[in-house]
């Protein structure tokens, strides 16, 4: 990790600047240092310090450097396999049907219940691989498909055992993912034993894995002030609160989410005027999940445009789950952002790296500044743009420094 | 090609059924004959027919066999790269600003126009081993980027050059494509000189290449009048007509392929309700492109469900282009036409495959029933809807018995 090493015969490289809101250089022929594993010093080859001019070289090929994706959503452990389900849907009928009959989520936590630590590990694995293989280098990763103590536990416990792996991941607690079959009719009380019991039960037995702690505000699931029992009670216990917010109607969870300071609120494709005004006050990044949208077959995405006129600095995530979005494709949503969600190529391409990792509180991840860990991606593109334009590449970055 | 094979060892086969319309056969642990390159018997493999029994067989490996897509709307051939005008619509800019400038379209003809043949045919070759490799076994492809009797005379030579190299592929004459340059103000002149002049001379220069006329009837470039005109010239010399209708506006392109017999009536984002009524009277089929609809940022894709409840087969094309869709991605057609046209997998499915092949008069294809060519897929899937389902995976079939 001391190694000092050069990264030449780029094309270019492509990085958001950390210093510069919304600013996304792109440097032709540049040169890249790092040293124990951390960005030295980025510019223009022929600036290259003459401090550095002697290091190993590392052959970039005439590829494009970027920073890895960073994915600040993801429902990465989940058993089960909906895709019957899915083709009820595709023949007419709703999430809403399904989910009564008693399919959709509950179905995936019957499976989830059932797994073993070591069972989730290896669909960990698998899915993960998937991620790096497209360029994800650090993601988000939820529990909540076990919906009971023992299997929010085992989640858990799954998520430290791929961190001791070596997978770069943030952990979010939230088992207020959903009402129990338990607790049917009775979501004060299943909000209760959240807050009260199961989230200090879950942070005292696995210390130092979760980061963070989410719940789904939604007409049908919880109220804002359900939300804001649970959220609170995480912040008591040092976890830092994102919000499932707005995603079908208007509840308010935008709201919410600036008056608890949480890091993240997530959907947002309902969110109100005043909520927008509210998140950009408190620095709430609105965290938009469009390939989300177009699984679910809506035509309208998340109001980006209005947020960033706000003042908001957004994030687009994948949102992988079983039910709304069996999707890993972070070029996906790359692209939804700008093709319907009407961004420019620099705003998407800053909020899947700087603003997604902005709101995992991960200052060294997101872009290729000195400070940054140094999981640079080379493209095989001849300007980065393709990675938009070509819409059906199925891309694949090659790791830099790492291998 | 007299070979006599069994495929077995299939998890199943997926295939429309020409005698039944709108029917998908899911036959699990299937049998397919093959013989002199043209399927003989499919079934469960519990009912192979005696004289099967000891033909060779092929190991299916567990895998979904499934006929290969057919492609009935494509721009193969072209020249150059828009990738920095895409990014100035990002910005902000319209398509129409773009062509007013002199990009767009009139740039790509720019770089057609200064290609040589064995450059067009070096371009095919590797966006058809893109197709190839994603599925597609059979395309429509059409000339229109040169919009001078040379240049399209050279496309066409390119379009020989390919199939004798072994592609599958329908050719499409289309210089009334765009009003070029040279007759800017003057589009009667122009749709004059390709019917009374152009067309008849490509098709002497070129016999038995091109199977199909088109033109491209829209506000501000060809009036119905003008592509009636274009297509009974082509009628007349042994061309059917296929159309490029109702787009970004309602022009009664829909109402002229049902007049003139068109094979099939593309894009119909705008078509009329009378329009719709006419195809379905006259055997149109719609061929709708719904990867254009997300590559330009539209909400509306184009009314699927009302032109099948009015009688029509409509298919499901890519549009490969430089301007409104630089995506080869039959599973990307697949998903959008199942997520957002709210097609079920066997009306989407059936949409690329047989009906594509109906649009092209290719009774041979798109199906795995007896005498269809023997151009079988495998899938490595658990089952057909997982390549809907898991909407990031970029999965690659393999050919059965060729290659
Ligand atoms: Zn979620
Ligand atoms: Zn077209």
């Amino acid at each position: 990790m001391t190694s000092r090493r050069i990264l030449t015969r780029l094309a270019g490289a492509v990085t958001p600047d950390p210093a510069r809101p919304w600013a996304v250089d792109f440097i032709e022929d540049a040169a890249i240092a790092s040293e124990g594993g951390r960005i030295a010093w980025i510019g223009p080859r022929r600036e290259l310090p003459a401090a550095w001019r002697d290091a190993p070289e590392v052959d970039g090929g005439g590829r494009w450097a970027a920073p890895g994706f960073v994915d600040p959503h993801t429902h990465l452990l989940f058993g089960g396999d909906r895709s019957r389900e899915f083709n009820r849907r595709l023949h007419g009928e709703t999430y809403a049907q399904i989910a009564e009959g008693g399919g959709g989520i509950r179905e995936t936590v019957r499976a989830t219940r059932s797994a073993t630590v070591e069972e989730l590990v290896a669909l960990g694995e698998a899915r993960l691989a998937k991620y790096r293989a497209k360029g994800v280098v650090h993601l988000e990763v939820k529990t909540g498909y076990g919906l009971e103590l023992e299997a929010e536990s085992r989640l858990l416990e799954a998520y430290a055992a791929l961190r001791a792996r070596g997978w770069s991941l943030d952990v979010t607690l939230m088992p207020a993912h959903d009402i129990p079959a338990e607790y049917l009719g009775r979501p004060d009380a299943y909000i209760e034993d959240v807050a009260s019991a199961w989230q200090p039960e879950l942070v005292r037995r696995h210390p130092g894995v979760a980061r963070f702690c989410d719940v789904f505000v939604e007409r049908g699931v919880f109220t804002p002030e359900q939300g804001r029992r649970v959220l609170e009670s995480g912040k008591a216990l040092g976890l830092r609160p994102r919000i499932h917010a707005d995603e079908f109607c208007s509840t308010g969870g935008a709201e919410l989410a600036a008056e608890v300071g949480a890091a993240s609120a997530d959907h947002l494709m309902f969110a109100s005027e005043a909520g927008i005004r509210a998140m950009a006050a408190a620095g709430v990044v609105p965290t938009l999940l469009p390939a989300t949208t177009l699984f679910l077959g809506m035509k309208d995405y998340a109001p980006a445009r209005a947020m960033i006129q706000a003042g908001c600095r957004i994030a687009l995530a994948s949102d992988f789950n079983p039910g709304s979005c069996a999707c890993i494709d972070p070029l996906l949503v790359l692209r939804l952002g700008c093709l319907q969600m009407r961004l420019t190529f620099e705003e998407a391409f800053t909020a899947m790296t700087l603003h997604a990792a902005l709101s995992l509180d991960r200052p060294d991840l997101g872009h290729l500044h000195p400070g940054a860990q140094d999981r640079v991606l080379l493209w095989d593109v001849k300007h980065p743009l393709d990675l938009v334009y070509w819409m059906g590449e199925a891309y694949q970055p090659a790791p830099a420094f790492h291998g």
